[in-house]
């Protein structure tokens, strides 16, 4: 069993604690390097006839990560109306943004993102009959999203195929999608499925196979977009999914295809997960320490909370918790839990069962101790329950590719949590 | 079984169409009345020897509903320094407010609420050690958090007693919260204990009589505080938890002590979700709607999300959802989803499993359609995932007594979500 003590990659102990002392706790402390080392995994994975990498921007959408991407040459996977607005506010320009939202735009949005460049990937019948009122006729790149009619994830909520997830068209009303591309003279070009996050990579293979069916009926098609879900271990990153095994699988059913039909596809792929995860982890102190007697547990209470992190609290999610400073020997068990008023803030549920609480090894603690919680890179401070018991939104830092260490989100002051807020007389 | 199509009481479909095709949806629609009536309810629960209220602002923090409950006398039930910033910035004066917090306050923030009046209540040793550091000798009125050893919830996840909790100080452990009186000179007056939410009152009762067991060794206690955790059936209001049914054994109770001891306590209670749920309704629209298949699912998504209301996600809750102004004959089974770009943002899964997808029976419906899901006072945009997928947070308004309607928090501007991000050069 490796010891997750040892599982910190970025920084040394001393380093996270001299920045987390510098910006107070909790702070989201970010790796470039790291970020940089992902991108560069994904980039050169093994592809038939070429591969462009969108970063699905939901699973941390802070502009400094998504600047470092962009600099690398990544294109950007927006799932709302409203990510395509923060990543053109953070540089990116239109034409290396595509959208696959779940809430389709009306004709002014449309109009807007389509009459920039951005690259709409219809998701439902009604979202491509409303592209084509807006753009009948049009040559411009087109995509569609298709459920193929199975699914995978690292647990149910994370399956985003088959027939009990609502994302993308069923697979079975193709003639429906030509009909509407027909009426409204739209040329296809982008055919987009995605089966699920963590996602068992033989049924993205399988998935692969039924999306290249689906593009046989499709003859404008030129891109296929095998959307994201690769599977990044937070526990340990070795085990993770590896593009140069999974790909060449992929790749040979493009060239299989291209053999059959004379069409060289191009792939696109849209990790989210997989980049950002291992890249970022949320520092906590320790502010207070209870239990609850000889047969009861070992609380260590972090100042952090269900408002930086959520994973635990839907999915049981397990992160790797370290602490910092304080030598490897493992001693004693611990609930490590949040301060929130909510007995499910616990950063130490039973694996993937969050109804239950469970414990981990740590060295002995103490109040004031720091706490790493690691693979917080992903669907932590962006996907969090921000501002529950009116808690500020906290700090985020970056360890720059020169070592230096800059701010980068300002800790929210409180009132600005209630500014919103029209005063009533009551 | 209860048509739950029918279980709209404050406003009529058409009031509420009207409502938020003002404001637009996503929005939060509250009754005031309904706040003051079920507020009126707790005011009446029967006592032996005084019953002061306070609310559990946690659970809905708005202003315009702190100064509701303040107008009738309520008290406020804080759960972090930030809420009691927040209560009075509301106007509620500091001596109305008591502090619960699971982080333990430093003594300069100790000193700032309690030097206004804040009632502090220490909910572990070392908060109560901090405490007495920064008011030896004091007079002031002291209430200590006690886990009574047993819990009660609706899930596991709102338990919050007993050995697995981590709330309150430790029942066994009660000489050294005297042993810490003693040493700073401090007067215990106030005893805490709250063992969870939506709680079965026969464990409450019990927890009751636990409780004046430890308030029987602190003879400075006048003041019980029995917490909240009042059930309120969100389905069927009147299958709620009845105050005038189970607060007469607890009444009894203490008068019970009072003949035993001379010691005539008085009572305080908490509630938060029993005040606020079935006192507000989210109000969305229907954006799209997809199938998959015959053998498969008819989804409903709307234009809210976790992003408004993460109960279904974290509990399985199943809040009761009404197709507005479409008549009453549930005709159709649909899957109703949200539309983050998560597969887990289902408002209607499995009742208390919220990995598996369930259905709900409503009219056929149509894209554009207004639907209510009511109950969503408590726990709702308080502690909602604001801003995954870069969602701005939504507008709330309110039903005055009078009858008028008022804009109460104004849409977020998606600008707003990352304006506290720093520029960095990449």
């Amino acid at each position: 069993m490796v010891d997750i003590q040892k599982r910190l990659t970025f920084a040394s102990h001393a380093e996270l604690i001299q920045i987390a002392e510098t910006t107070g706790t909790p702070v989201f402390i970010h790796d470039e390097n790291s970020y940089r080392e992902y991108a560069q995994q994904a980039l050169n994975a093994p592809n038939a006839f070429g591969l462009k990498v969108r970063y699905a921007m939901k699973a941390n959408s802070h502009k400094a990560v998504l600047k470092i991407f962009d600099s690398m040459g990544l294109h950007i996977d927006a799932s709302s109306y409203y990510e395509v607005k923060r990543a053109m506010a953070a540089g990116i320009s239109a034409d290396k943004i595509s959208l696959t939202s779940q809430e389709p735009l009306n004709a002014e949005q449309l109009k807007e993102l389509a009459g920039m460049g951005v690259l709409y990937n219809a998701t439902s019948l009604l979202q491509l009959k409303r592209y084509g009122e807006c753009f009948t006729g049009s040559n411009r790149p087109l995509s569609v999203r298709i459920n193929p009619g199975l699914g995978s994830g690292h647990n149910n909520r994370t399956n985003t195929g088959g027939p009990a997830a609502s994302f993308g068209i069923w697979h079975q009303y193709l003639d429906k999608v030509l009909a509407l591309a027909r009426e409204y003279s739209l040329k296809i070009t982008h055919v987009h499925t995605h089966v699920g996050s963590g996602s068992d990579w033989k049924i993205w293979q399988k998935a692969a196979r039924l999306t290249l069916d689906v593009v046989r009926e499709m003859p404008d098609v030129t891109v296929v977009n095998m959307g994201g879900g690769y599977r990044i271990d937070r526990n340990n990153p070795e085990n993770s999914m590896d593009f140069g095994t999974v790909f060449p699988v992929v790749s040979d059913a493009f060239r299989s295809f291209a053999d059959e039909t004379g069409r060289k596809l191009q792939m696109e792929i849209e990790p989210g997960t997989y980049l950002a995860a291992n890249s970022c982890i949320l520092v906590s102190r320790i502010c207070d320490m209870v239990d609850t007697g000889k047969d009861g547990y070992n609380f260590l209470k972090l100042d952090s909370s269900m408002t930086e992190l959520l994973r635990p609290m839907i999915y049981g999610a397990r992160h790797p918790i370290i602490l910092l400073g304080k030598g490897e020997q493992a001693q004693k068990d611990y609930v490590v839990a949040g301060t929130c008023c909510e007995s499910g803030d616990i950063f130490t549920p039973s694996e993937g069962d969050p109804e239950r609480v469970s414990t981990v090894k740590l060295p002995e603690a103490q109040t004031g101790d720091y706490v790493a919680i690691t693979g917080a890179g992903a669907y932590g401070i962006t996907m969090s329950a921000k501002n529950y018991n009116s808690r500020p939104i906290c700090a985020e830092a970056m360890i720059r590719s020169d070592g230096s260490h800059v701010l980068i989100t300002r800790r929210q002051k409180p009132e600005e949590i209630w500014a919103n807020e029209i005063e009533v007389e009551i």
